[in-house]
């Protein structure tokens, strides 16, 4: 949906500068987790997943495939589900 | 499936713990963007995504719901799909 909607404005504007904007919304977003204003938060997590989703697609990335490729209903790092890492 | 596998470490890291997390899951991210290995920047995706999750577990908010609630098919500055905002 994303890449329907705004990939010919994330193209132009590059994968760098679409970074920027990533970490301007998760900045925001601490912002916003400072507040008792629910309804802004939920905004703001919005917008920080829309525009991971616009990096990833000017990376050529597959962010549901990536995702599930390393969180496959197990802990990747000590293969559990629930996580049993002990550090 | 991020709340199964690691809620019980989130909800004990706490908000503030999980969005510095967050945060520093971001910065590998744009770490990565600078090489060229795609699969290390797949992973720096997947735990970018996975650590947005559970900041929105920890803080009660669906992450699906919220964000589908914002992007639901258009634009939410423009109203139109794709996007013709002129900003």
């Amino acid at each position: 949906m994303m890449r329907r909607l705004y990939f010919h404005r994330d193209s132009k504007r590059g994968v760098a500068g679409t970074f920027n904007w990533l970490v301007d919304e998760v900045k925001e977003l601490g912002e916003a987790l400072k507040t008792e204003d629910k309804e802004a938060l939920e905004n703001e997590f919005a917008d920080v997943i829309a525009w991971l989703a616009s990096l990833a697609n000017v990376t050529n990335v597959d962010l549901e495939k990536a995702s599930l490729n390393k969180y496959d209903n197990k802990c990747p790092k000590c293969g559990h589900s629930p996580c049993q890492c002990t550090f």
